[in-house]
This record gives C-alpha cells, structure tokens and sequence, in this order.
C-alpha cells in the first residue's frame, strides 16, 4: 500500500542550488596565523573549488595600519606585499581608523556570505564583532581578546549574532586545530551536561612542565621555549597563566557560566614578582634563582609517583568554578602523557561518565590554527 | 580616511532571517539508536526553540514492517506506541513496502529541509539513500552498511549528494559520538594530508581484550558482555571483527582510498572455524577450549611489557591499507589505556605529526549514539 497519489508532488528545479558557495572574508591580522591562513588559501583555492563547489574570496585585509580592499577579490598569495608596497589596479588602500573600519563592514556586508576572521592579537575587538554581526556578516576568531571581555558585552554579542542569524565561530581560541569547543556545543545542544572540564591548553607550559619533569633546570627550559619559538617573545605572558585563564573563561561561558576573567583564579607557573621584571634577559637571569626550587618540587612529585603539569580546570559545581594553575597528576593521568606542545581537553558529562571524552593533539602553531579558522570558514559558507 | 562613501549601501532587513530553522525528520528504524534519539527529540525541544531557534519536527517514523506519516508531525514521545496501536487523528499508517518508501520519500521532500535518518542496521538502503538526495532530501545515517556497499555505487551517492547540495552525514558510523569524521574532513578540506589512522573502534572488542588483560579468561569475559549488553546478542558478529572492518573501510573512503569490503584484511579475535558455531550457547562452550591459549598469549605479551587489543589500522601507503585485529600495543600506547567500552582513534597527519590528533571515549551505546546523530540533524539544520 503506497500513499495515496493525490499527495504526490514532485520536487522541482528549485531545491538544487549548483552555483558554487562563495565566502567573502575580511582578514584582520597577517603575522603567523593570518599570513598561514593566506597561504592555505592560496594553496586549498583548487580543491575546493573542485570538491566542494566552494569558494574563499578574500576581499579585504588589515593589519593594525592599514586597509586593503579590492572588489573583485585580492590575491590571498601577493595580498601582504600590497600593505606596503605598490598597488595593482582595482586593489584600494587605506588607513585603519575607525571610521574607515565601518565603512569597510558596511562594504563587506554587501558581499556574498560575508566573514570578518580576526587573526590579531588585539583588545577592543568584541565592538567590532557586534557591529558586524548587526550588518549580517559572520564572524570567525582566532583572538580570544574579544571573547573575554565582561559578560554582559559577549551576552549582548551572542544575542546579537543569534537575532542576525550570523555565526561566531571561534573553535580555535581552546586548543587551536583540535574540536573542543564544537564538541562542547554539540554535546549541549543534544541535551548533555558537561560537568566538568580539565585542559593542558598551553603549548608553551606544557612544553615547560615537561621539560622540567625530565630534568632540565626551568630556567633553562624557559630559554629553549623562546629561542624554538614554541612561546611568546616575552615568555612572562605565557609563564604568567593568563592566557591560560582566558582559555578557561571561554570554556566556562560556553558551558553557560556567567563569570568574569575576575573570578577565575590563575596561579603563575613562577612567583609572581618574577614576572613583574620586563626585560627578557632580566627575567631569565631572575629565573635561575628558583630553578633548585622547582627541581625539588618536581623531585619530590615523582617520589610520590606525581608529574607536575599546568591544568585548567572548569568545573560549575565548584565554589571556584574556574581554576588555572600547576597540578601534580598521577602517571596515568592525561595530561601525564603530553609531550612536546600537546595540548588535551577532557570533557566529563553526565552521558561520558566515569570515562571522559578526550582530545588530545598539537594545540598551538600557525599552521593548525590557521586550519581552524579556515574549518570554520568552511563551516559558514555551507550554512551560507 | 574613510571609504568614499558611494560605495556604502546600508544592508535592508533582507539580510535577517528570524524564523525558526526546521529540519523535518524521517527516522527510519526505533530500536535501541531510534528510541533514543525520539527521547533526546522530545527532550531537547524546549531548549532548542527557545537558544537555537530550531525545531526537530518528526514527520515520518518506520519500522521494518509499518511508516507512520503525520502532515502536522508526530509526537517523538508518543509514535512508538502508534506503529501497532490505535491511530490518533491526522496520523497515517502504512505497510513498508518499497513503493511505500519512495511515496514517503516524495512527501518528505515537501517539507522544510527534508532529513532521512537511518537509526537502522538494514542491508540494501544505499539506493534508498540515493533516491532520497536526488529529491533533495538530506541524509543522517548510524547505520553502517549503506556506506560499505561497492565504492562505485557509494561515489555515485556522493556524486549525487554533491549534485544536489544535500548532506550525507554519518559521524556515528565511526566512534558513536566523538568527533572522528568531522575532524577528519576538516583536516583534509583544511590541506593536511592524513598519513595514519589508528583507531580501537569497538566498545565489545575493547572490553574484551581489556578484560583478558585483567585475568578474565575470553569465555568468561565474552558472557560477560552479553549479560551486560555490551555486544550484540550474537557475540560472533562481534568478534569476527566484521563490523571494526566496516568502519575502517569508512575510515578509508574517507580518505580517497578506492577500496572494497574485501581489501580490508580482516583478522577475527577467535579462530574462525568457532565463529561458525551459530548457537550462541555452543559457540560461549566452545570458546572455553581457547581460554587457555589466549591467556597464554596475554601473559606473554605481558612479559615484554605489551598488552593485547583490537585495533584498526588505516595507512593509505601500505600494501595492505586496512587492517583489522588483534595487535600487541606498549604499555604507553594510547590503546593500552582504554578502560571499559572505550574507544579511540588516532589521526596522524602532515600538520599533525610527529604526535597525532587523539580521540577517545565512550565509542559505543544508544545515547551517545543517538545524540551524535541528533548533532548531525542540528548541522543540517543550520545550513538549511
């Protein structure tokens, strides 16, 4: 028995939609993840063409100067060169004011599927974000700045980007390349509660604690790190814990927490009158003092069958919901095992109970940030 | 300096989009993965109205003898019951013949972003699968076989799912809920090249070789699981190592490789000839004539400091590029820390070497199984 045929309707030609999806990007920020970024572009722009009928067409770029815009799309390969040198034909330069950013959402607005994609390190972004997102362009952010600022301001974003039906995407702000903050939203949106989150979520402490766990002195760790590049040119911001703190603030918003960057309780990997030395050199020479210190410390850990490591842990239930710190951890915990820059995310829900969801991997670099950002741009153009 | 203003065109109210999104559900199957996913559905409406402006409306519900079709939508809390009781009002009930289905699927394609999701274990849906897109229906399936058929008739599908801009999603094919798939094709739209793939993707298999590990001799550890529901009713079908085999040929398709069901080199945990005894009593009997061996095998192992596990190998550059069964792993391999039903999978890439992008947890199960494919349906949702 069919159904009956009066309910037979065929589908026409208008549920097939062959013209291939384009994504409009205004690309602020071209040092190591921005300038990757355009090389993957660049590299990708065939294949996706190919494979996925999609197109990433990048119509404007921004580093904290200045302004390229050019209507028919700018050379993701010859783009940077332009900020400084001469221009070609149809490509427009102007100088990065305020004024001159409105115009250039205004713009974007105008094009295909438009994504501002912050690729900057910089405070003050989170106004930006809410303008554009009121003039229906999407956003994708590798800057956790924005996202951190007080709650209210990212509330009213997210309300925002909900109204417009735009998204913010920021999977790599935790973690770079690896889906951590996807997993989190998909197990919420299905009706899981994540009860509890702990992270190594810094390539550069992780790196440190353990170098430290297998005898190297931290202050000479600390130098290895700067010199391979693995952290910050002033490692005191890494060793300070705040970008780790931050990391841990948007995990906790993610899980619906309403706190502040306040109220997460951040202990540095050092002293904290260490890190008040600005001067690199200074502060390496200052770091010898304590490296006996630490030695015995991670000495005395391993006596005890411990390994020190740099945790955030996200847990609702608790009177401090967010804590960011060093941890002694068994030698089967997770974290035990990273090596190198690896970074790993254990996700504890009320269906991944007693055994966590994990993910584990390389968590920071240019090269798999700049993947992310760019899953994320793929993401936008399929929802369009 | 700003933009002359010319080029600036305030975006209309065209950008905005402010109706809820819906995705009409066609869930074929309401097993352990169906009735689950009705429960999450009726869970999860409330809050996905109200923070995601979304509606999972049922519009069809088969089982393998009746289709259930409601113009206004069925109650995801209620059908079950419908399929063999009274019928309410403005629900219709029909036989589950194949001219049933293609009616179904022609009715489906009416309504707002159309999904067919396969929560089935049937043979025989690809061409089923294939109707569906070419009428513009999208397609979430759990169900493996549909995607281990010949690879030129799963190409055609994709072809045609490409063709005509529908989605065939299929993350919990591989892993239930984590996030395998998904990443996978990031890694590679992204550029990185997936060089290995390690996985342990069997909840029974991996509670099996953890048990005999601990000192369980097999047979004791295999009655175990089917006592407590971990593998299927007929443990053979589990311990051929069939299905891990269905999901490294997923595994493989999803990296470019051209194979066949039978280039996966398939090797059973038992010795084939006891995998022929059907009844399940004999074959639990028969499988106490092995304990000794495996146990030896284990102790062995043990003693060069290895443990035994189930894995899946996918290396596009080997002879052999899918292998499945049981392997000798170090005790600091990632494998040899599964616990219970947990699974694994290890990507190891271009971007992501020398350590891997890790994915672990809970792999298998109705819930977890079932909120995977309800994330599928909310991924659809969102690109409309």
């Amino acid at each position: 028995m069919g159904l009956p045929a009066k309910q037979i309707r065929p589908v026409g030609p208008t549920n097939l939609r062959l013209a291939p999806r384009r994504v409009s990007v205004c690309l602020l920020g071209c040092g190591v993840v921005g300038g990757e970024l355009l090389q993957q572009i660049t590299d990708q722009a065939a294949t996706l063409a190919a494979e996925h009928d999609t197109e990433v067409r990048l119509v404007a770029l921004a580093n904290s100067r200045l302004i390229l815009v050019a209507d028919a799309g700018l050379d993701p390969a010859r783009a940077v060169d332009w900020l400084d040198g001469p221009l070609p034909d149809g490509v427009r330069r102007y100088e990065n004011t305020p004024s001159a950013r409105d115009a250039l959402l205004r713009e974007l607005a105008q094009r295909p599927v438009p994504v501002l994609v912050d690729a900057t390190a910089c405070e003050g972004h989170t106004a930006l974000f809410q303008r554009a997102v009121q003039r229906g362009i999407h956003v994708a952010t590798a800057n956790k700045k924005p996202l951190v600022v007080v709650n209210d301001r990212v509330e009213a974003l997210s309300r925002a980007a909900r109204r417009h039906r735009r998204a913010v995407r920021f999977e790599t702000t935790v973690g770079a390349g690896l889906p951590i903050i996807e997993t989190i939203k998909n197990l919420r949106t299905t009706g899981d509660t994540v009860r509890r989150i702990e992270g190594s979520l810094s390539g550069t402490l992780g790196y440190l604690t353990h170098q430290v766990s297998v005898g190297v002195p931290l202050s000479v760790a600390v130098r290895q790190a700067v010199e391979q590049g693995y952290s910050e040119p002033q490692p005191q911001d890494d060793l300070s814990g705040a970008d780790v703190g931050r990391k841990g603030l948007i995990l906790a918003r993610e899980l619906g927490l309403r706190l502040e960057l306040d109220d997460v309780e951040i202990e540095p990997l050092v002293p904290s009158d260490l890190l008040e030395i600005d001067d690199v050199e200074a502060f390496l020479a200052a770091l010898e003092s304590v490296d006996d210190r630490f030695a015995r410390r991670v000495e005395s850990a391993a006596a005890r069958g411990r390994v020190l490591r740099y945790l955030a842990v996200v847990d609702p239930s608790a009177p401090t919901p967010v804590r960011v710190g060093p941890v002694e951890v068994d030698r089967d915990h997770p974290a035990a095992r990273l090596r190198g820059t690896e970074a790993f995310g254990a996700l504890q829900t009320r269906r991944y109970d007693p055994c966590p969801l994990v993910v584990q991997g390389p968590g920071a670099g240019g090269a798999v940030t700049a993947a992310g950002l760019l899953a994320d741009l793929l993401q936008i153009a399929r929802r369009g």
